[in-house]
């Protein structure tokens, strides 16, 4: 649940999330319910508008294991039909405001993922357009590879690299370089060296990694949301029967 | 390592392959090295020709948990550059060979993935192209909750059919069947009554599991072969340090 209040044309308007759903979660959305509800004022052209590009950067941008579910449902529910419409600068709040809402709601999925033991942030920066940051973020977020090492606190940048690698997305091994817990583990195209120990401790002691890459091709970026992959996670999946 | 035997134009051809590689296996090959050598007599050009068409349905239609590595290798040795080359009908029967050597070879791979219990063919028919079949079946391959499913003996037909539906793959539900074992378990878009406990028993006590998909749009199928997703692999890969 996700609660948020502003001030829009003098409305004071509430925005509540509710979502649920931790397994069978793909980067295109899954068995997943997510309600979001407003008071304020809006068109219902413009709340779809608001809507699809606050999906696009929330919903769109999680995974569990990156099974995509035929149930995925994202409700947004508006009650003020009377009075008159928000004006244009406080409908730009207002689709703030709902990807704010969107985005917060979309990362307790992964973070309660089952039987995960980390919660991963990745951001892909330097990129040519978004399509092509999130295709990266996206490739790494459900490489099993990865997942089992941060469950296992390895510092794998070889992993995360090569997943990026094999992406689809088209760069040069030089125009790369990533960050873990925000130590470079990698430079533009080459290994920088790191105290291996330390940023192992950093994974295992703390439930949030952050996985951060930047290529040298433009200024789009993308920000995607997952877990790690845990034996707890097959054993659930394995065990259960249909 | 694998060897077969055929007479070609009156000679005694000897065709041995050899390979190495059971984790970081995706559907492009992975951290897997095969060697294939024969005494055939055969120009440079054409046996280029007939291992480009071996490694596309054997090697490319493998993977362990899809993640692709940087260090493929499948290398073709012919050493009787001495005799005149095969013929034309036996340069075909030089093919057939080389395709069955190299798809032995890729069937061990996944059978001795990291951690696994089962090995599981899935073959997808009825499509229009094999392109199409071959997308199907890598989206079931790498399905983290397919392949938990089946090391847990689970007859999860909805894990089966929705990964195909998310492959990307154009259909309408009608057009699909499914069997599972050899039992059909999904006929032309809904459920088909089956006797789940004898179809899990039959999981449980063999190593091999069948999938098999069958769409009707044309004429098109393509084989992948992949392994289950066990505990003890996300054990494997997590305790694993760099």
């Amino acid at each position: 649940v996700v609660s948020q209040h502003r001030t829009l044309d003098g409305h004071d308007v509430t925005m509540l999330g509710l979502a649920k759903g931790a397994a069978m979660i793909g980067p295109r959305m899954a068995t997943m319910l997510a309600f979001v509800l407003t008071d304020a004022p809006v068109r219902p052209a413009d709340l779809q508008t608001a809507l699809n590009q606050a999906v696009d950067e929330s919903f769109h941008c999680i995974s569990v294991e990156g099974h995509t579910s035929t149930n995925d449902t994202v409700l947004l529910l508006a009650g003020d039909t009377t009075s008159p419409p928000l004006t244009d600068s406080a409908l730009a709040e207002f689709e703030e405001l709902i990807r704010d809402v969107c985005i917060e709601l979309a990362r307790k999925i992964p973070a309660d993922g089952e039987g995960t033991s980390h919660f991963i942030t990745i951001e892909v920066e330097g990129c040519q357009d978004r399509a092509q940051a999130r295709q990266i973020a996206r490739s790494i977020a459900n490489d099993a590879l990865v997942k089992t090492a941060i469950a296992g606190a390895d510092p794998n940048w070889g992993r995360i690299v090569s997943a990026a690698g094999y992406s689809g997305a088209s760069f040069e091994p030089q125009e790369l370089s990533a960050w873990l817990n925000g130590t470079p583990v990698y430079r533009a195209g080459a290994v920088v060296p790191f105290d291996a120990e330390a940023l192992s401790a950093g994974i295992r002691e703390r439930r949030e990694t952050s996985i951060r890459l930047r290529l040298t091709q433009g200024n789009a970026s993308a920000r995607f949301w997952t877990c790690d992959l845990t034996a707890e996670y097959v054993r659930l999946n394995a065990d259960y029967t249909t």
